[in-house]
């Protein structure tokens, strides 16, 4: 239901996510009128919610009123009940605090994190992606969370790009390990004891320009930091696309241009599309949460759909949490010598 | 002397600003041989220094040992003895670290301000340009020093791009006002109540892709978000200016249409040309002081040259000590009241 075209994009793109894909299954949530045209699909299950999460509902209104809403419905699917739930992922396109907050509050998050992140990627030049956490979800970071986004965003990276051992950057302001605040330099010294005890695969400190000359498959972030570099890189990114549309039209030789030009600007704009990488990933929680761009049409929210298949196939949940016991157990073993529980990883490098 | 290039790319930018500003005077500071082809220029004064910070030198190299350094000599010309300075401002294109810490060390720091800032310019849809500060001298902020970059930047604003009441927008990730995390959202009071007592024209709070829409004519940051948010456009443009040469250079078909494409992508180029605003601000200091990007030709040192002409023809100093006072006064004005001076410009709001 959730987005700006709710059903009119959500519809179409299931409907090619199953024929693209003969072993999935659907369970689609929302009101019964707009869910009708599904009704006789196969492999797809509709549950019905009375009530819609709008886009721009405080999230207090998704959390405490709107208790039979398709975003509320839709993330109970994906809660184990004795090792259950009726559906393996939720994708919802709808309001990100809102999704967020329920996603947080009926799954709750798993042992060793306390707090969930959002991770999408971002293209390099490479033609791969550079996945990104935290994109918004937390302003205020301790060097400890961002530990947290390390383990989360590998096992991430490892399930959905196919990368066991994906190396991690940390956001900075230069790459030697003095640069930063105090919080980042202390993220730093957690991420190289977890990367010398094995647990990452660290690289050390990036800078903006990283994200797009792929220089680590994952960088990682506080949500304010990470939420400024993706909407700065959006607003570029619109930018410069209308000033090239706006040089293409501005006189008839221009556009003369335009039209012999034009296999080599669409084959330019099919490598930048941002539609290709739709479907961040809310991490942490205890059930595969995504969220699709509010925007995105049929196609975008397709990939969104695939990511979230993909992440499934790859048991994505099981290999966040292992990441984060093996965390927390090299953590033990050293507290068990050390009496310093905090500082675990770190012991295990001098082991 | 210094940059990427040296005097190779500074005398002739040097050159070429004489040239265009027949009232300009420079004044010329490295060691004797790189200047001796400058020996007989008119209105060009020389000064001789021994040593060079180098690109990589550390602050501690520039500030303590090269004593006789060309960066130190220079920037001791804009120092105001008695009122009077050999030089109305200072131009480098010299390790910026270092730059920002012997600038500090010998100038200090005006009444009012706590931490000198770098401000620069980015492009907008308009054509115009955005001012962001502060990017990157300083890593951790208050919410007070954010109120004192917004005056320090409409200060730049008004002098270097001629208008008097530019509208600040503060970088948040979101634009209600409940967005944030503390210091972002007790900046946002700050710098509600400065612009109610008519010290700054604030506009709220803006996100990343705000840049590059010209929302606001200046944007407030802390120095590390306002690097990464520079960094990651930076990051974007050279990845997608990669982009198009590739393709344009893919078959000999793509090496048609660049040709004939050529008049409508020179323009293209020329509009984002980053060359074009160069020359960054160190505010905050008892003196003008600019830092070229290391990297600049001769085109874009001059640009830097004629920014820091600008602002010293624009009384930048004295205008920012002038909205500096005037926020003082202000506060002082109700902390006589209210006995609450971290309050003023709030109070001054119900005055």
């Amino acid at each position: 239901m959730g987005g700006d075209h709710g059903p009119s994009v959500t519809l179409p793109a299931c409907r090619s996510f199953l024929d693209r894909h003969p072993d999935a299954e659907l369970v689609l949530v929302g009101q019964a009128q707009a869910l009708a045209p599904a009704e006789h699909w196969e492999r797809c299950q509709l549950v019905h919610a009375t009530e819609v999460v709008l886009m721009d509902d405080p999230v207090e209104i998704a959390l405490r009123k709107k208790r039979d809403s398709s975003m509320r419905v839709a993330i109970q699917q994906v809660k184990r009940v004795d090792g259950v739930a009726a559906a393996d992922a939720c994708i919802s396109a709808g309001n990100t605090g809102a999704l967020m907050a329920v996603a947080r509050y009926l799954l709750k998050t798993l042992d060793g994190i306390d707090r969930p992140a959002i991770a999408s990627v971002m293209p390099n030049q490479f033609d791969g992606y550079t996945t990104m956490l935290d994109l918004g979800a937390n302003v205020d970071c301790t060097a400890e969370h961002l530990l947290q986004f390390a383990l989360m965003g590998s096992a991430l990276v490892a399930a959905v790009d196919g990368k066991p051992q994906p190396t991690v950057g940390l956001l900075n302001i230069g790459e030697e390990a003095i640069k930063g605040n105090e919080i980042i330099k202390r993220a730093g010294e957690l991420l190289r004891a977890a990367g010398q005890a094995g647990l990452i695969n660290f690289h050390g400190n990036v800078e903006g320009n990283d994200i797009f000359k792929g220089t680590t498959d994952l960088v990682v972030c506080d949500g304010f930091v990470g939420n400024v570099a993706l909407k700065t890189a959006e607003g570029l990114a619109a930018m410069l696309s209308n000033f090239i549309k706006q040089e293409f039209t501005r006189s008839p030789y221009a556009k003369l241009a335009a039209l012999i030009a034009m296999p080599v600007l669409k084959h330019f704009k099919q490598r930048v599309d941002h539609r290709r990488y739709n479907g961040a990933a809310l991490l942490g929680l205890r059930g595969l949460v995504f969220k699709s761009h509010g925007s995105a049409d049929a196609y975008a929210f397709e990939n969104a759909l695939n990511r979230a298949y993909d992440a499934s196939r790859n048991r994505l949940l099981d290999r966040v949490h292992e990441r984060i016991l093996a965390t927390l157990q090299a953590r033990e073993g050293s507290a068990g010598g050390s009496g310093e529980p905090r500082e675990v990883v770190g012991s295990h490098q001098a082991a």
